[in-house]
């Protein structure tokens, strides 16, 4: 990674090497990770020490002026070698707790021996607000001039109060993660820290403009991550600007503020309207506009399509989610839709025997422009055999699904008592590499739920078309 | 609802009715929602009132005035008719922004008329922590001896801080839900605020010993509520104390605060060694103790063992959450043992022809204790069939598994760009009724991975009845 990094060229960022002290009764310049450390060759050196007598005494098993002199050899040999220092102070604030005195000698051992910044870590997460505005305060003032950062995790749930307390208290360094990734409870969430800071306090974080990437750039690191996205999350959440109830979706209308602390433009999401059970005839207009979907409908039409929206809620389906299939059914509603597409029958096989690999296996019987196409396919799984069948059958008529892939397929159990026979939740997102879309299906069979999401992906780009067209 | 609360037993909760100030230019006893709150007749009422001008202004379209009069009208009958009432203030910081005189006002006019509590509502969630203290602080300063309340919503990620800086600053009451579950963002979570405010603040919040029920009843509110439990969830999360890296667990073993900044078992949780790619012999060993296995492993078994994991792991198999398929791992490893069941085939059918209903269907050729077994069934979707077709087989040769259920089915796409050919990690929750495992299976093929978990979720009961037989 050091070695492919250095050839890199960034714009805002530099690369640290993280390391420890040196070990105890090593000199620092025979230290196997310092040694690693330095190797790095890169500008910037993260060293975590020991701040709290605990931690030294029983989990180092050595004496405190010996935690003050690795501390000291390790920063001042790390400076002499050119290198920018940041000193970690681990547990720094139960530290304080325990003995202030001690632990701000830690920080002064640091300092004397050159290093740049003074990290106060609270490496349990442990750690409420009104403490950490104390003792930054404190930190602050025992080093004037001097560079003092925040390094918070979540176990309080707390993380993002704490490192804007800590900048309040005099703190110009915050430490913290994309989505608040980290250990347990993971650390301050920088996709919170980063706007209240900005919008709200008054600081100057990221590059002009760079702030409105912030949601596509919490998604895209969830998704390198591997994991989902939290709906809910702050600032960058898919919910985060959601308003279902029709008072509070009158009143936006009326003026953006009234239930918004901010602009959802600013840091790159928008406000988003649910679509449910819930849904009054003003919030099926408002996520036509939202859309901008070119429909005429009548009134008759829309409480119709309320009343649907209401059925297929009641049987598993939800649309607050699925903004292609809840498009589909309103294309569906116009007076003079033509389905591109039907499907008859569909068949399903899965079959392992003895030493043979598994085999996924579909056949489809549809009609498609008044002729019936009866295809089969092999597939990886069930779904992708079904999804490559279609293609086989529809293809011939619409290439332009040749564009279309399906982005991702995501399986909710609804009524978990239930298990395996419970209602089952498919959400798929396909993209033609222009616009992306997700539909849902929703059965008691899994394999059901699929082929409803996937029908739905497969007939919304060849709508759009028709309608474009 | 209201009929029937008022047959229950509360031991620690009393019921309120929510409802707001009486509409504009309407007298209080002919206001609608007024009468459906009696009617309620419930001992708590909680009225909202608008606390800031430009709500009261914009979104109401009515004066500064006829809005306290509405506040004083609605407070004073409520409490003319005994109950108690309180009031909540919606906008009251963004109000207190705008101007503060005049939020202030409008908690006078509540006051006036009797409220019991006035609660201070962050209801667009934008307020920071240092303003909280602030604008609680001259609340609490303006009206001395009465009771302060405060409610948070969490659109910056400070809901619970917010939550408890306003008790600091000297509110005495707080709102909030289980999980945090709210609109956009969500309210203040009570899974934090209440440890918080007991274990750290030192405010008896909750009866003797029933903080040790936090964590498993914050699982049972996101089960009615059908949401997937946040495992990293502050105290409660199911990793909010899971250790990882080598180091740590050893720390742990000599002394459980180094890296935990509570005692688990206070609030119901424990501490989790996880079991992933990066296990050492320690972690191994810790986890074999942490499920209390009663297994002699050579250092060598052991060292396969360890490989074996890394080797599933790299195919998609995960055993941090799934300690019943560890669980097997160890079992198998060990000397003498001997598999309950072996399955040869199976097969599974899903079929939907013109009008008819869809069909499920499973074939499962098994061995068992030297039989072989080949069984059909069909079910509410595949993986159901595959559940019923294996309890057919295994059933004559072990009646005991009538009392295993599954209890919850997950499904986890591990690369989403690949959609449906993409890896599928399936999770199966399992209970005999006395103790419940979990289960995993990972595959291309859904219903290979599903089957997988599904054996396993069958095998483990019996080796445990076999071993301690």
């Amino acid at each position: 990674f050091f070695v492919q990094i250095k050839r890199a060229t960034l714009r805002h960022a530099k690369i640290a090497a993280f390391g420890s002290t040196r070990r105890v009764g090593v000199r620092v310049e025979e230290d196997e990770n310092v040694r690693t450390l330095l190797a790095a060759e890169t500008p910037v050196a993260v060293i975590v020490g020991k701040s709290s007598p605990m931690h030294v005494t029983e989990v180092l098993g050595t004496t405190l002026a010996e935690n003050l002199a690795m501390i000291r050899d390790t920063v001042g040999y790390l400076k002499a070698k050119g290198l920018e220092v940041l000193f970690d102070a681990e547990h720094f604030f139960d530290g304080y707790k325990l003995d202030p005195a001690y632990a701000l000698e830690t920080l002064r051992a640091a300092a004397e021996a050159g290093a740049d910044r003074l990290v106060l870590c609270d490496t349990n997460g442990g750690t409420l607000p009104s403490e950490v505005s104390r003792i930054v305060a404190a930190a602050v003032a025992a080093f004037p001039g001097k560079s003092i950062g925040m390094h918070a995790h979540n176990d309080t749930g707390v993380a993002v109060a704490n490192t804007l307390l800590a900048v309040e208290a005099g703190a110009d360094h915050v430490q913290g993660t994309m989505n608040g990734y980290g250990e347990r409870c993971g650390n301050a969430d920088l996709t919170a820290v980063i706007p209240n800071l900005q919008l709200k306090m008054g600081y100057q974080v990221l590059a002009n403009g760079d702030l409105t990437l912030l949601t596509a750039t919490s998604r895209f690191v969830s998704e390198i991550a591997n994991l989902r996205p939290d709906d809910y999350a702050p600032y960058v959440g898919y919910s985060a600007f959601a308003h279902k109830a029709g008072l509070h979706v009158n009143a936006l209308m009326k003026n953006g503020h009234t239930y918004q602390h901010i602009d959802p433009s600013l840091v790159g999401n928008k406000t988003r309207v649910l679509v449910s059970e819930l849904a009054g005839r003003s919030n099926i207009l408002h996520k036509l506009t939202e859309l901008a979907l070119e429909v005429e409908l009548s009134a008759d039409e829309i409480r119709r399509l309320a009343n649907r929206i209401k059925d297929l809620e009641s049987r598993g389906f939800q649309f607050e989610g699925a903004d292609g299939s809840f498009e589909l059914l309103v294309r569906r509603a116009q007076p003079g839709y033509t389905p591109p597409f039907e499907v008859l029958d569909f068949l399903v096989l899965v079959e392992k025997r003895a030493d043979k690999e598994i085999l996924a296996e579909a056949t489809v019987k549809a009609r498609v422009n008044g002729t019936v196409m009866h295809t089969a396919a092999e597939g990886d799984g069930p779904v992708h055999a079904l999804d490559k069948a279609m293609r086989k059958a529809l293809l011939p008529f619409y290439p332009q699904l040749e564009a279309v892939q399906l982005t991702d397929y995501k399986v909710r159990i609804l009524d978990p008592q239930s298990a395996t026979a419970a209602l089952t939740r498919v959400l798929i997102d396909a993209s033609d590499g222009q616009r992306s879309w997700t539909t849902v299906g929703s059965s008691p069979n899994i394999i059901e739920a699929s082929f409803q999401a996937l029908i739905d992906s497969l007939e919304l780009p060849l709508l759009r078309r028709a309608s474009a067209g």
